[in-house]
């Protein structure tokens, strides 16, 4: 079986088009991997790209859009609306097939040395990759943005970073970089106008209220109807199909029905295949069974 | 995206293996093909092979495979509890992706003149590729199997092959070539030993009975438990979930749980994804947000 990893490096930049496609480029020439996509925010002045391939081949690769991005990115001069601490702000490694959270860790650490030494820019380690309890929550890498972590950094030994100097690059900033799990974005949309029940299914199925494991879940309106929009952070824990089948009886107390379901952007083979098993008690079905990987493995 | 086919030709040889591996090398010689799996069978004294790849390159692994199987198997002196009418005896193109069934009948009258003329073998054209409404049936051209059509091709006009001569080879017989819909063979396990409620549903639920549209479908005792194995012939039209949820309503009213269900050989990509579309009605979801697809192709 072929390994495979998807890194999602995120950018400050997301108004100058030309900047964000030579960023793109230079992930392009590394052979082997593949720029699933590309996507940027006008208002949130970020953009991010969906790399995949081997894992080597990967890290090489965002090394390159990382230092393209060091060039072409100045954070003195950048406003947004999203929290960011540098010019390339965050690269999550997440494993695909074939290979574990625990080589994604030594990717992203070798990543951050790196990064650190050639670019001379400082790093914190995230998620699966934290040194510190501390770090592994990116709200709390990122508190202060920024602004705020350029007074703290060479102050408090709280804010040293993992690699590299306590100093912020002086125009690329600071960066985030680690290892975490496949994240799914699913939303479930409710036959009903009434946004109350899905605020109040959301806060009864995520994980912060007691309800299910590594789901987290939020209630909207969307164009005048109730949705349920979740982060499953962990397939492996809780998976798409169980968040339906909790929504779903969820929504017949208030006797309101599912009309839709989105699962929003990309979906690893593998989740498809534990539904299957849940789903349909299909106890020995695995991707294997699947034709098409048979043929390209 | 790549053209993908499969082929499953079914050989009258369960027996000497080391024919059966002979006829297996003879396809895996032309390059891009996988023969993905081989299985035989005893006292059927019948094996059969799957291969894949691209239309062209697997016609010709096919041809190859025949030409050794006409070589090595003697229909005079094959004996078999499974229905046969020559060495290959019967030859199946399916398309996986990117093909029309139209590319496929295409393709199975390209290999029966060549078999026809190279190897002098008389072919019958069934499924999709039948030219009459009566050889649609695989069942229907095998009648009288290799002694009775032995007696019938040459004097009756309704036997007369649709490619090559109105005479058997004299020791590969005759064989069936054609074009089909992917085929899904699926169990589903009652938690019942009560065989007689299998069958009930079994009657049900298939096309036959007036149940599920391309449906076949048989109850069974496996291992003292009641299972209802099926033939799902064309998932474009009923899928295996909806067998499963056809199933589960009416084993209901015997107030019986499924136990377990079995997607039994392999699957295409497609008919787990429209799966997706039914049971979680998300209307969008199609092959392309499947992370392996999109790096493979």
């Amino acid at each position: 079986m072929q390994k495979l990893i998807e890194c999602v490096p995120n950018f400050s930049e997301g108004r100058r088009i030309s900047v964000i496609n030579k960023i793109a480029d230079s992930a392009r020439k590394v052979k082997g991997v593949r720029v699933l996509d590309v996507e940027w925010d006008k208002s949130h002045n970020r953009s991010l790209m969906t790399l995949v391939g081997e894992p080597g081949k990967v890290a090489r690769a965002v090394f390159e859009a990382i230092k393209t991005a060091t060039n072409l990115i100045d954070m003195t001069k950048h406003k947004g609306e999203h929290p960011r601490i540098g010019a390339t702000d965050v690269v999550p490694f997440i494993p695909v097939s074939g290979v574990t959270m625990k080589e994604c860790v030594l990717l992203s650490n070798g990543l951050a040395k790196r990064v650190s030494k050639e670019l001379k820019i400082p790093v914190y380690m995230y998620e699966a990759s934290a040194k510190k309890k501390s770090r592994q929550n990116l709200a709390d890498v990122r508190k202060g943005e920024y602004e705020g972590l350029k007074e703290e950094m060479g102050t408090n030994p709280e804010r040293k970073p993992d690699y590299g100097p306590s100093k912020m690059h002086p125009t690329a900033g600071a960066m985030v970089i680690g290892a975490r799990k496949y994240l799914i974005a699913y939303n479930v949309n409710l036959d009903t106008k009434n946004i109350r029940i899905a605020k109040n299914i959301a806060t009864k199925i995520r994980e912060r209220g007691g309800g299910l494991p590594k789901v987290k879940a939020l209630g909207f309106n969307v164009q005048g109807f109730a949705q349920i929009s979740m982060n499953l952070v962990d397939f492996e824990i809780t998976n798409f199909d169980e968040a339906y089948r909790a929504i779903e009886k969820e929504a017949k107390k208030y006797k309101v029905n599912i009309k839709s379901s989105e699962i929003y952007g990309m979906i690893p083979l593998e989740a498809l295949v534990r539904q299957i098993r849940t789903t349909f008690k299909a106890v020995d079905f695995d991707a294997d069974r699947v034709l098409e990987k048979r043929i390209y493995e």
